[in-house]
């Protein structure tokens, strides 16, 4: 996979390299790039924002160096501009689902700005909005780099363990059971005895029941569309139940 | 306010420098540090991770090194251990709500770790378990910067305009409506005629409207709970109008 990056500020992408991005670098299943786009402008000052017209605060990208650095990227991919992202914050909620998605293409352009918005034009050039969530930042180099890296994950060989991005939280469907390593005693608190005693069978039930009695207390919107097993679904039911017993007894779960 | 940050990998907050935490921080508006808790291991090999307890892929941050670093930063700031948060994917979702209440305490201490998970006994040091989505990153130091940039925003005197936390997306509970800077035509592509003839009412009238359509089409999750004036709820009537008559008249809007 290619990734192209244009930004003002190339060295914020260092941290990246540390990352798991660093290990799909050197293994060469990523091309990584970053453009300073600025070298594209055409004004004596070399600036790339200017202000908003009808008036208001702050300024805005402008459309040339935009365009103008997109279209170097295309020349130097023999014609293929990649499938150019727009981080922006009214763009399709970004999640491990789209990060998947991502990770199926040969080549991607991030448009990573740093002011306080874009001249809408240069939304022409772009074939996916996405949001990193209901928040505003200073500059796309931050939600770029997340981005990124939750994408990099899937790519193959990249993590480790080929099992590790189908086991995290959210592939399937769940938040991730609470886990424990030594000691068994830290301060007075314990492992829980059923990890300790090794029997597969009832570990692999309790991690289960504990997944989706965190993702019904905290998240039951990630269960609504669901599908459930048989045992999940009996796994549940007794989920309410506990419940319903520790709210009529006042302890915590 | 002071920031202190627990993690493996010091360098690569490096980048937040350059972002407005830099300009915080020269203004004596933030105290920013980050703490290496590798160096409160007591084993050999300065691990800081182990297997986890009953199998499975992965390796788990320990308890003691993460303990041993909060109890050295309570010591650091005479008993104050700071509003504790742990970035991780089971917590609260991120958004800019989270953000401004995130930015009225006077310390928040940030446990960001860079491995498959944490063992649970963390939990009990800390005050606020924060998402910033429902994906999936190798470690906590991206979103670790994410919260800290969304958060340093609404901090007195951090941004330039003290208004333009206040304008941005999400603040009003609307997206931000296109915004254009120059040059008036590029490349064919016009700025819309009303932002150029200097009326300040029907700039505000369009402004205003093409945000209410914008989160209408994008994002009708975000209308649902909020409070409309007359004049917007007016508005949306139009919205509507104009989406049946475009969709008669197979126009796209």
């Amino acid at each position: 996979m290619k990734i192209d990056v244009l930004s003002l500020f190339p060295e914020m992408f260092k941290p990246l390299e540390q990352s798991i991005i660093g290990k799909a670098i050197e293994k060469n299943i990523l091309d990584f790039k970053v453009t300073d786009f600025r070298q594209f402008t055409k004004n004596k000052q070399n600036h790339v924002d200017d202000l908003v017209y009808g008036g208001g605060a702050g300024m805005l990208l402008m459309a040339q160096p935009i365009f103008d650095a997109v279209d170097h990227l295309s020349q130097e991919n023999n014609g293929d501009k990649g499938h150019v992202i727009l981080v922006d914050p009214a763009g399709e909620v970004f999640n491990n689902k789209v990060a998947q998605k991502l990770s199926s293409y040969q080549h991607l352009t991030f448009i990573s700005g740093h002011y306080e918005g874009y001249d809408e034009r240069i939304k022409t050039l772009v074939d996916q909005e996405i949001s990193l969530g209901d928040y505003v930042l200073t500059g796309g180099e931050l939600p770029t780099m997340v981005i990124i890296d939750a994408t990099v994950r899937f790519l193959k060989g990249v993590l480790g363990n080929e099992d590790s991005a189908q086991d995290d939280s959210f592939q399937n469907g769940l938040l991730e059971e609470p886990q424990y390593t030594r000691p068994a005693d830290f301060r007075g608190l314990k492992v829980p005895d059923v990890l300790m005693n090794g029997d597969h069978e009832k570990i692999r039930k309790w991690r289960l029941k504990q997944s989706l009695k965190k993702t019904y207390l905290r998240r039951p919107d990630l269960l609504k569309n669901r599908k459930f097993s048989q045992e999940e679904s009996d796994m549940i039911e007794e989920i309410k139940d506990d419940i319903k017993l520790a709210s009529a007894s006042n302890k915590l779960l």
